[in-house]
């Protein structure tokens, strides 16, 4: 049987991180490999009991179509978020509740990207933006992630290069990268954007698990309304629930709830409204801390572990919240290699080429420590190392 | 400010029809405009109890990401509803689970739909198809429906010229018609399909809806491999759930599936544990049952309300199932007119312009008869055919 495809389907395969969670999902391999938060923090019972309440409170409504905006409260939550947080004059109007933070990036893509429009990535870059634009085959520039943020000197030269339409920025621990901008850095870039035709993408899933320091103004604070400023609930409550949001100024809101209307009429009724519950009747605030503590002392024990059985050639990034440490091999060293080594040896990561849209990468990868226990992470990096030395590492 | 946006975007606007359920909000205006089923025959109750029980069974598993392909308990339900109703050999393998039938449209086009390829649609056509396919860009073409389906000849002649890439009907009580194809048209259609090189989108919302007669083989009969089925939950459990799926050969699921991954990662993890266990624990056949018989209860009504209260040159579609009656107004009366004059007299429809892509239908209207109740259904249409009347009618 001959089908015909649209040509965009032979460009973006399927992701290459999610196909190899299932060949590490083996219980005897330790995986560094997923972006998953550990489910040791869900909220569990609180989530069944807001459950009970969204039906004896809302009844039948909990079940019925709804607004594609989102459900009310969930926007004014995350309005008063911005406002409370940062002092920004965020409205309920300008939020737009999405299926995750993933669907943003669709919906941004489906509303901004023409076929062969130039998009701007940092180099690594998040492979769920990658997938999720590649769908409206822009043509990306990658501009190179130093330790504080994207280099100054290439953004400039791609944005002045003519018609790039938008930059995709995750200055807060970076996945994978783990890297964090600076302040001198978010207003560099932030500007250069204000003051082009380009739009900044503002992606920041992780800013509220900081484990040290004060967290830093986002990006939007400089680029003002030339800014889609985009978070989740994944890692802060739960991802199962397929709740993120996009705050952006008015006219491109109302674009991407047409695009939103387009794609799948709403985002689930009742985790929006159950999540409404959720955060009415928790302190958020403590719940946070604690994640924290936690994700904090499992990076310490990857880093700690990484030190003692690792060769001292290896070099890792020292992320300062977030999900992920990012490593980059002795010289001569592939991570696609060490994968099957690792595989062999019952432990997992991800290589970094996936994260490189313009090749390159293939000595670098990426390793999730939010979703192992402290034994776990030092019998796995135990073993990751013996893998390094038995390449010749 | 500038910014540019994709092309699509001044192409698709916000639905005509949602802007109008905003409209027709109000608690004193009797709406037949939206496209809702009865929330009175919700299953509250029970969806709670589910919920409760996906709690207790999986605790955290079902806050944690999973499977873009979807749950697999729920890819087995609906690979045997396929087998056991139809005789068709469903795999689980080729079911993808997707938020609500809205987003399987939108991976259809995303999947198929080049900027100027051909899709070949129903006059008039399902609103969320024409939105959803919109934002690829396609060429439309419209092959009119007649009473019992899709004009062979017109058909025949689309299909025939340069490179048709899909074919959408909804062959059971469509949405806006009413119409349902008869056996003859639909083995007509689908074998005029399967010797092209285009795919067959069935979309079978309302197929379980059906109030007279024996239900009819779906195209898949004919069409084979060549067709790619939708279907939902929406209308048989309910909609807020957002829980539609995909049926298509196993290289079609394949790119879908990377689509998938790619807009949103994975459909509500709670919400599709809940419908399992929901499933599991209810008498799916006899809530059919009690539902067909309140639905075609209010199809009666409407009916005899529009004979008694309407002018006799009004005519109207006698449907067999789902949730709308199609009416065409007497000759020189416009539907985009006497919405004006209906909301005065607080009675809403949907006009039928927005589903026809080439213009046309102006005399034309939707009414949907599923979520109103016999009284306000009686007062409705009175006050519709006073309005009538008013215009000359």
């Amino acid at each position: 049987m001959k089908v015909r495809f649209a040509e965009r389907t032979g460009k973006v395969g399927r992701s290459f991180i999610r196909e190899i969670l299932k060949v590490t999902s083996r219980p005897d391999v330790i995986s560094f490999a997923g972006g998953l938060p550990n489910p040791r923090f869900f909220p569990v019972a609180e989530m069944a009991e807001a459950c009970a309440r969204v039906f004896a409170d809302d009844g039948a409504a909990a079940l019925q179509y709804q607004e594609s905006e989102g459900y009310p409260p969930l926007r004014e939550y995350v309005a008063e978020h911005y406002r409370r947080s940062w002092g920004f004059e965020a409205s309920p109007e300008d939020i737009l509740i999405t299926s995750g933070s993933q669907q943003a990036l669709d919906l941004v893509g489906k509303v901004f990207i023409d076929k062969g429009a130039r998009v701007i990535l940092e180099r690594p870059a998040y492979l769920g933006a990658i997938q999720a634009f590649g769908m409206y085959e822009p043509e990306f520039v990658h501009v190179p992630l130093e330790d504080d943020g994207m280099n100054g000197e290439a953004l400039s030269a791609a944005l002045s290069a003519d018609g790039a339409r938008l930059v995709y920025a995750v200055p807060n621990f970076q996945n994978p990268s783990g890297v964090t901008y600076s302040a001198a850095r978010r207003e560099a870039v932030a500007t250069a954007v204000a003051a082009s035709d380009a739009v900044l993408i503002e992606d920041d899933p992780y800013g509220e698990i900081r484990f040290a320091g004060e967290p830093l103004r986002p990006m939007r604070y400089w680029a003002g309304e030339r800014t889609v400023m985009l978070g989740t609930f994944s890692k802060t409550v739960a991802p199962g629930l397929r709740i993120g949001w996009v705050w952006a100024a008015r006219d491109i809101i109302e674009r991407l709830i047409a695009a939103k209307q387009a794609a799948d009429l709403h985002s689930d009724s009742l985790s929006q409204r159950a999540l409404v519950r959720y955060l009415a009747h928790t302190d958020i605030a403590a719940r946070l801390g604690r994640l924290r503590g936690a994700y904090r002392a499992r990076k310490d024990a990857m880093l700690a572990a990484i030190r003692e059985y690792c060769p001292p050639e290896v070099k890792c990034t020292e992320p300062l919240g977030g999900m992920f440490v990012w490593m980059t091999l002795p010289r001569g060293l592939s991570s696609l290699e060490l994968f099957d080594k690792a595989i062999e040896a019952k432990v997992a990561f991800v290589p970094g080429t996936p994260f490189y849209v313009d090749g390159g990468g293939d000595d670098t990868m990426r390793l999730n420590f939010s979703n192992s226990d402290e034994d776990d992470i030092e019998e796995g990096i135990s073993r990751l190392g013996k893998a390094m030395r038995a390449m010749g590492a």
